[in-house]
C-alpha cells in the first residue's frame, strides 16, 4: 500500500472495481436526491437559512412537550371525534376493500366487541357498506401498533402536557391478539378484560402515583437496554415495580399486576402516545422540512412533515427484513404495519439501536450493526434528543427530527424497528426485523416542501 | 511518520521518553511477577499444562453450579455454626481492637439489635471482651456488603443448588444503614421492620414462584445495563415485577412491594450469595490457581484460591478511586470494605463493565473505560461465563475466573466495583468508586500455589 496508487471512491462502486481492495477508501455518497435532477434542483432551493430555522423551531417545540401518563380512560369519552359508528386504525387512509388482511381482521374483531354485528359475516358487510366511519389513529391524536385498531368502548392511554393529549390503546401481550388481526373468542374476551379489569386498576393506580413522566422513564430505560420500540423490557419493568405497591391495594391488582408481569410490551403504546403527542407540537410549521409522522397501513406508508401540516405523502410498503418464528418465513409476511413507527420519529426505534445491543438477537445482526445504525440516524436528523441519551455512545442524544431534505441529500433512509405480522388476518405475529421508509414518499415532500417555499417567497 | 524511524517500546516508558510520541508505540507489557525474580521463578514453575488442566477443572466446577433463591429464613436457623452469641462481618479474619470505624459500629448495631447489651458503651465493652465471638462470613458460606455483619436474628436469603447452600443479609437500602456501620434506632428499627415484614412477605412470595434462577435473573440484568454490583436496577425490578402479583396477596405485601420499589439494590445481596455458593464448588481443587474469593476487611483485603482451599491471603487494602457525594472527598473514605467483590471474582461487577456504560456516570470514567476495563478483565481470567453475556462485545462471556499466574504475569490487578464509606461509624455512604485488589496477596498466593505444586511433584 505505501508508495504506490490510493484511490478516494465517492459514489458508484463499479469504476473502482479492478483496483485492490485495499488501495481504495469508499465513501458512502450517493447522487442527492436519488439521481433525479428535479429533486436537486428542489433541494437547492431548500437549502436556505429560513429552513434551518423553522427546523429548529420545529423541534424546539417537539423537545419542550414533557407526555405524563395521567389516567386509562374509555376511547369514546375521551378521544377527539370519537362519537358514533367509528373505527380508528393505523398509518395513512384506507378504504375498507383496499386494507390488507390483518387490518380487516383487526375492524372485523372491534365490530364484533362493539357487539354492532353478531358474527365475522355480518361485521364484514356491515364494514363494507361504509356505515361505520373508519379513519386514521393520527386524525384523533391517537397512535395504535400493527392493525392499531381503537374502537369507542375501548380503554385508552391518556398521556397529557398541560392543556394537550395524545391516547393510545392497552398493549394486549403477544399470541393471538386484535392488533395482528385475530378476533376470535379468547381475543374479545381479553379485550373486555382489560376494559373491566385492567384500565379501571391502572387508572386508580395512577390517581394514588399522580402522572408519571414519560420521558424520564424511557430515558431510563435506553440506559437499561431498550431502544424504546421492539424491546421495552426495561420500561414494563420500572413502570410495574412503581405501581406494584399501589396496585396491590387495589380490587383488581393482583391480575393487573399478573398481566404486567407476563406483557414485556406493556409500556410501549404509552412511549407511542408520549411521542404522538411530543410530534403534534411541531405539527404544523410553514418552512420546517422536520417529519411529524411515520405510520403503515399495511399498503402504504405515510409521511407527515412540519411544514406541510397535515398532508400525507404515500406510498407502498414492503415487508420487514428480519428474522422469523419457526415455521414462518418472508412469503408468509404482510407489507409493514402499524403507527409505530412515531417511536423512530421521535427518535426511538430504529434511530436508538445503540442503546440496545441485545435486540440484535431479536431483528437480526450484530451489536456493531446496532451503533452503525444510530450513526446512520444522525446523518438525516436535525437534532440530538435532549433527554433520551446513548450510554455507548458517550451519552449523546439519540438521532431525533427526521429532515426530508437530508435524506434526499444523503439517500439514507429511516431505519424502523417492527414486529411482522402475518398475511392473513388472525394468526398473528411471525418474526421482527428491520425496515427502511420508502424513498418515493421523501420525493413527494421534498417537492411539495419546494413549492410551498417558493410560493411564500413569491407571496 | 512514513519512511523515518519507528519504536516500538515494552514496558518503562522512560527510554522513549526523548523520541516524538507519534513514531512509538508503547505496549502495555511490564516485567512478570512485578519485577521480582522469586516471583518469576515461581510462575516457571506453576506455568504446566497441570495447571491449566487443573484451572479448567474447577471453572467448570464453579461454572456447573445453579444457584436459585429458595427462601429467607433466620441465620440462626440456617447459617452452619451460628448457635450462641456470634457476629459474622466481610473480609479475611480481624480482631475487633483491629477493625475500622464502620465495622466497629456495625457490630456495635448488631449486639443491640440482638438485645445482648442495653447502650452503645455496653456493646463496645461486651466486643472488646471477647464474649461475642467473631468470625468471617465467608466462614459460614455467607457473605456480606460493606461491614457485612450478620447476627442470628437476622433473615438471610437462603440460596441453594441441590444440597448445598450459601447466605447473605437482606439488603436494607440507603441512607443511614448498618452495613455503613450505623447504629441508631432509625436503623435498629428498620432491621426488625425487615425481619418482621419484609422476610417473612418474601420467603412467602417464593414458596408460590417457587425457587428463582439467579444465574438468569443475572444474565438477564446484563442486557439491561446492570453489571451486577453497583447498578443493580434490572434485576431488582425484574425481581420485583415477578413477585408483585404474588406479594399483592400476601399480608404485607404492600409494604414489601413499597421497600423493593424504592431499593435500586435489593437483588445485589442476592446475586452475591449466588457468586459464593457458584465460587465455593472450586473452593478445594489441588493445582489450581484460580481465585474463589475475594473481599475486604476495611483494613485487609482477602483472597483465596482453589488449590490452596482456606488459606486467607492477606495485604493492606486502600480506599476507592471514585466520585464522592457532596461534600465529602478522599479524606473522608474508609479504606475498601465487604464481600461484595465476591461477584468480580464470578465475572460480575468491574469484570463486567462493558454490559453497563451507564455505571461512569456513578463511578467515574467514559463507556470506552468501561469496555476497556472489561477487556483488560479477559487477560487475567481462564474462562468466560457460560451464561453471563456482554451484547456490546457481541455476546462473549463475562471475563470468569481469574488466574492468580495471569495477574502475576500480567500485572493487571482484578478492578472491583465498590461503594465508599465514611471513615467514622455511621455516616454511611459518601461516594461509589472502582479498586484493585493490592498486588501483595497475589505474589503471596503465588509463592504458595509454588511451594504447593513443588511439594505435590516431589510426592
Amino acid at each position: 500500500m505505501f508508495g504506490g496508487l490510493r484511490v478516494v471512491a465517492a459514489g458508484a462502486t463499479l469504476i473502482t472495481a479492478s483496483i485492490p481492495e485495499a488501495d481504495v477508501v469508499q465513501l458512502d455518497w450517493r447522487p442527492p436526491a436519488w439521481g433525479d435532477a428535479e429533486g436537486a434542483r428542489q433541494l437547492a432551493v431548500l437549502a436556505e437559512d429560513s429552513v434551518d430555522e423553522a427546523n429548529q423551531q420545529a423541534i424546539a417545540l417537539i423537545h419542550a412537550v414533557r407526555p405524563h401518563l395521567d389516567s386509562v380512560q374509555l376511547a369514546g369519552e375521551v378521544v377527539p371525534g370519537m362519537s358514533g359508528r367509528i373505527l380508528l386504525h393505523s398509518g395513512p387512509p384506507i378504504a375498507w376493500a383496499d386494507m390488507c388482511g390483518p387490518m380487516q381482521g383487526a375492524l372485523i374483531g372491534a365490530t364484533l366487541y362493539e357487539e354492532w354485528a353478531p358474527d365475522e359475516a355480518s361485521a364484514r358487510a356491515l364494514l363494507g357498506s361504509g356505515q361505520i366511519a373508519l379513519d386514521p389513529c393520527h386524525h384523533h391524536s391517537t397512535v395504535g401498533p400493527m392493525a392499531g385498531v381503537v374502537s369507542p368502548s375501548m380503554p385508552v392511554f391518556v398521556v397529557v402536557d398541560g392543556e394537550r393529549s395524545a391516547f393510545a390503546t392497552l398493549n394486549e401481550g403477544l399470541g393471538k391478539v386484535l392488533r395482528f388481526g385475530a378476533f376470535d373468542g379468547e381475543v374479545l374476551a381479553r379485550l373486555h378484560w382489560l376494559r373491566s379489569v385492567m384500565a379501571p386498576a391502572i387508572n386508580e393506580a395512577l390517581t394514588v402515583t399522580g402522572p408519571i413522566d414519560i420521558t424520564t422513564l424511557i430515558a431510563q430505560a435506553l440506559s437499561m437496554g431498550d431502544e424504546g420500540h421492539n424491546r421495552n423490557l426495561a420500561s414494563t419493568s420500572l413502570l410495574a415495580r412503581r405501581l406494584a405497591p399501589v396496585l396491590a391495594e387495589r380490587d383488581n391488582g393482583v391480575p393487573a399486576l399478573q398481566f404486567l408481569a407476563e406483557n414485556d410490551h406493556f409500556a410501549l403504546n404509552i412511549s407511542m402516545a408520549a411521542a404522538k403527542l411530543s410530534l403534534d407540537a411541531g405539527r404544523d410549521v410553514p418552512g420546517s422540512t422536520v417529519v411529524t409522522a411515520m405510520c403503515r397501513n399495511g399498503v402504504e406508508f405515510g409521511l407527515r412533515v412540519a411544514g406541510t401540516g397535515d398532508q400525507w405523502f404515500t406510498a407502498p410498503v414492503g415487508p420487514a427484513d428480519g428474522l422469523f418464528f419457526p415455521g414462518y418465513g418472508p412469503e408468509h409476511a404482510n407489507p409493514d404495519l402499524g403507527d409505530s413507527s412515531i417511536t423512530e420519529t421521535l427518535g426511538l426505534g430504529g434511530f436508538a439501536m445503540a442503546a440496545a445491543p441485545a435486540i440484535t438477537r431479536f431483528v437480526g445482526g450484530t451489536a456493531a450493526d446496532a451503533i452503525a445504525t444510530t450513526q446512520a440516524m444522525r446523518r438525516i436528523t436535525v437534532s440530538e434528543h435532549p433527554v433520551f441519551q446513548l450510554p455507548t455512545l458517550g451519552f449523546i442524544g439519540t438521532p431525533s427530527g427526521i429532515d426530508v431534505r437530508k435524506v434526499a441529500e444523503t439517500g439514507v433512509l429511516p431505519v424502523i424497528n417492527t414486529g411482522i405480522a402475518h398475511l392473513e388476518a388472525g394468526v398473528g405475529q411471525i418474526g421482527a426485523g428491520t425496515v427502511t421508509a420508502p424513498p418515493e414518499v421523501f420525493v413527494q415532500a421534498l417537492a411539495a416542501l419546494a413549492s410551498a417555499h417558493s410560493t411564500a417567497a413569491i407571496a
